[in-house]
């Protein structure tokens, strides 16, 4: 199994890619009017990181409830952090309101060939280091990762997503052929929440051998491992690939492309004792 | 700042390299015969997983109180493991038996110039990599890693060690000039207990430019920010490095190597959860 290391991307994940590439492709004066996003995560400070390093301006739009350390974070990039009510319709509300207001370009967090792209790089990366790969696997939440990692193996290899089994629309709609559009979901992967995105959905239905589903357990358990013994902090979203390895056979799969999407794990809520003073 | 991530080496920590190196050296008739140690953490690990990789047989004198996973890793790595009482001299006893019923080579965790050759490998691929490095920075505890380090940095770049206060005995010896032998250590910084070696004293003095001491809850702090922000695991006796650069100016330190030691850390002491079946 050969582990691509994206929690030790800038930002603590993948999505650094996506921002970046959506960045480059700006023109002059889409580079004056910036960039504006909703995200209560990590596609929130790649974004503002990204932007903050080509000198973009950015707005995101985090839902009040989010993590006090990610707007933090995603403020402490630069970014103008605008907060909004915790809806869905909110949200993309207050986000249009800005896109209007400042002629700024909206960077959707998953639901872009832009951003699927970029995020295809990391697989790409792994594909070109390690040689005579057989099978690729990733995490699937929105499928911006996954996608991209369909295009970049482009059928020369069988890719994998994973799930876990409390947000399994990906699999539910890979069945019917019927993409999910919105869903409860109940899974301690908060990276992996979000419904397949409408751009994703036919790249993984004519690329991916199967969808694999994991519990939390065996996420949180294949977490641990990755931490004890690969040395890694990943969180639970990036750990659902190793789950699937040990859960599934895969009789086929000899050398084994892996992609850990990141390691934004709230500390406090996993460690003890945290530092004392 | 360049860190050097030993938690990544084979075995977890910087030990793995002087083990290789003492088994790269033996002669025909003493690898056939084996090696012998006492550790009870890192060393027996690292000199096991060395031997077995060599078809050497290993014979580990571990103390009773010694942590059973350890205990189970060693043996895990296909060394016999002997267990004695939790004194320095039934230690000392027991490997000494060993030794005269294999016919084995006795290889010390730190004293010894072989083991201070092999752990030194690590600031040198460091320079290697790293042009024009002004400082190196590495804990010490028996002192095979510092010394190593000192040898790599061959003058040409400012060194220091870091010790926490509670065995800040290799300070206390370099004031003096006077090595201290024995003490009692009181740190949570299990890898940095031992008192400084016997060969690797005099190259400390003739090296290092200062000794720095932080106290415990600045080397945790210096942990939660390294797992936090680097997602690399290590272990507290690897942070003291981050948790000095961090308390002390060091105003000429332009371009620092820091070797990070280690990453066998007993997770199940710090996270709450811990895995769910």
């Amino acid at each position: 199994i050969f582990f691509k290391a994206e929690n030790l991307q800038r930002g603590g994940a993948f999505k650094f890619r996506g921002a970046s590439h959506v960045l480059a492709l700006l023109g002059e004066e889409e580079r004056k009017a910036g960039v504006v996003t909703h995200s209560s995560g990590n596609h929130a400070q790649a974004l503002a990181l990204a932007a903050q390093q080509a000198g973009i301006p950015a707005t995101i739009i985090m839902p009040e409830g989010s993590n006090p350390l990610k707007i933090e974070g995603t403020r402490g990039y630069g970014a103008r952090v605008v907060t909004c009510r915790n809806t869905q319709e909110d949200r993309e509300r207050t986000a249009a309101h800005w896109v209007e207001k400042t002629g700024g370009v909206l960077v959707h967090p998953y639901d872009d060939p832009r951003i699927i792209a970029g995020a295809g790089t990391a697989a790409l990366e792994l594909i070109q280091e390690i040689p005579d790969l057989d099978t690729l696997v990733a995490p699937l939440g929105g499928g911006g990762l996954l996608a991209g990692t369909c295009l970049a193996a482009n059928h020369r290899m069988t890719v994998y997503g994973v799930e876990p089994e409390g947000a399994a629309d990906g699999r539910r709609g890979w069945v019917t052929g019927e993409r999910i559009r919105s869903h409860t979901p109940e899974t301690a992967c908060d990276g992996l929440r979000t419904c397949v995105g409408e751009t994703n959905f036919p790249i993984l239905r004519s690329h991916l051998r199967d969808i694999l589903i994991v519990s939390d357990s065996e996420a949180i358990s294949a977490q641990w491992l990755i931490m004890t013994r690969l040395k890694l902090v990943v969180e639970p979203s990036a750990a659902v690939v190793l789950a699937a390895l040990i859960r599934y056979p895969l009789p086929d799969a000899k050398r084994v492309g892996v992609i850990l999407s990141g390691g934004n794990l709230d500390m406090s809520a996993w460690f003890c004792p945290g530092p004392s003073d």
